[in-house]
């Protein structure tokens, strides 16, 4: 049992994370994004574009005998993951200090793949997961913008993936005058993408 | 591991339960109630309006060590859940026929509560959990309607819980002429409510 | 034809408003607002918690041999009504400095009644509507809080009005290294109640 | 004045047309878009896609000395669209059997397009309105598959238009056991697009 998150279910509270300035994946996205990877002890994963390691911290607590492989390019993000895999005592995390694809094709072929941020290099990341993503293996990539889903799933279909996608609006409330204003995020695509068996 | 969902994440498809005609919690918003809930072993759960048990058999495999009171007052639920808990294999569900809250005095007091249905009794329900609800515990509300939410909310406040709101806008991609048609499901709200220490 | 908007249907961009500080009904909600309201000419609107008057000049574009009354109670706010009232060159805009419900009893009896703010005086400000408002009016509620909407539509229910509920979750882009980043604003209710016909 | 239809501001409710089997844009988008297209008096308007004829009954009301070209390509489509016109004694709409682009050829040189459907051919369509679209004109896409909006956006900024993105998630309420069930619709992109002027 993890020390400051004691509980099995995903979805960490936000302020839980040390995040500096870099954007993070909000809590119920990132609950979302692990539910939709089926993650299971044991399995490898990577976390693509990894910002602050907020996806990598929920995904080692799934995974304690397995490993996650934290990619992230920009060094602001590298500092926050170590903090972030400090304060939450895992060991379970490797931080990985550079661009995908390039950096990629060193790591253990993955169970599972979340991509965050691909710094423009979907198609190749894409490319390369086709040959190293194990059989039954899920890629999940979360999306902000416009352009990513439909061009995710346009590559993900051209590479035999079976797919499928979901969108979510989501409002918090926030307390005002003895009342709950609801607040909008930013609506966000889940696109999950499985490879097929042997 | 269990066999039928081998994984440790929440979020079960929704065509894996037996459902009959019985609404049910979508596999979206069950990884979103587990995450709310803050589930881990050994807690006692109870499962309020448990329909066809799908949010029970998800919190089941959350608390391995721990048990899920089923509670439903239709018949035809009370045989949909015993269904599902013997499809997943789950000895840790026990199956309660009746209405809360008359039936929930007798139960085990619970670390965390799920409350889908509760039959125009929600006021009732509450504060009876106002008594019986661990320290520390927690109380996840979904609902679907206009009003339960701020009824819900308004009753919390009074008994002092502390309480969170989201609401959750979810849409799913169907295949239609090699495009895919986001489909909208309903909105959902969220309503947690965790009570105070000793 | 009015010079500043020379269009038919509603829907002004937000920024050719003058804002202040006060919150804006978005352009989005205005239009569906004028969409619900069935506006035409000659008919007199009451436009209650008139913030910035962004509602009161859309609709006293649509009702041009009619009139708008701009109910304000917070100065600021009638400051920036009159600003942009003269901005749009509207002369069938009347602007009413105080508190709803006092200052509705001496305005002629309304066809339609926009509510953006009621300052806590809903239920108040609905039991005075169930007199004055006209046969087949309409009244049109925008909220934005949690509690608003079951409080509006019990009230609504109890005087006997038809009422209809939608609510509205709207995403804007905005260009971001040359994608579209999908930026959520936060969710609306809109709420139409119509009076029986005599 | 429409004796159908006595109001001025758009947003028709839903069962007042004549659908059959086609699917209709449902009054909420159908009001946003018009908004979004900023009609006047005397504009021309090409409708394609027109399905049922809803958006070009809309137009046609904001438009009264302009006029209005429904262009659909499916017989049962040109059917409602000439029950629905005479319904709302419209004689300002013209029914154009066939498939965009090949008919647009031949019409008026528009100043307002709302693109419905575009059969696959939104490409050939949006490069004939990047010559055929009159100064200041406005093209207005609404789009319900994941794909459509990213490759819209792609064609038009290619094509130098000024555009503008929103999607709206919209819910209404349906009355059940004295509560009211929020029933989601499936979220809608509508996409602006302008012209320059000369």
């Amino acid at each position: 049992m993890n020390n400051n998150w004691p509980f099995k279910t995903p979805g960490i509270p936000d302020d839980m994370f040390i995040r500096g300035s870099v954007p993070m994946t909000k809590e119920e996205v990132r609950a979302l994004a692990m539910s939709k990877a089926r993650l299971t002890s044991g399995q490898t994963v990577w976390d693509v574009g990894a910002g602050t390691g907020s996806l990598s911290i929920e995904a080692a607590l799934q995974v304690p005998k397995g490993k996650v492989y934290a990619i992230e390019r920009v060094s602001e993000g590298i500092k926050l993951i170590k903090q972030n895999k400090e304060k939450f005592s895992l060991d379970n995390i490797e931080i990985v200090y550079g661009s995908a694809p390039e950096v990629l094709s060193n790591l253990p072929n993955p169970d599972r793949v979340f991509i965050g941020g691909s710094g423009g290099h979907l198609k190749e990341i894409l490319q390369l997961l086709a040959q190293k993503l194990l059989p039954l293996g899920r890629i999940i990539i979360m999306a902000i913008t416009l352009e990513t889903p439909a061009q995710a799933v346009e590559i993900l279909q051209a590479l035999k993936f079976k797919i499928e996608i979901s969108q979510f609006f989501v409002a918090r409330a926030v307390g005002i005058n003895n009342l709950h204003l609801m607040k909008g995020l930013n609506p966000v695509y889940i696109i999950t993408a499985e490879k097929g068996g042997n």
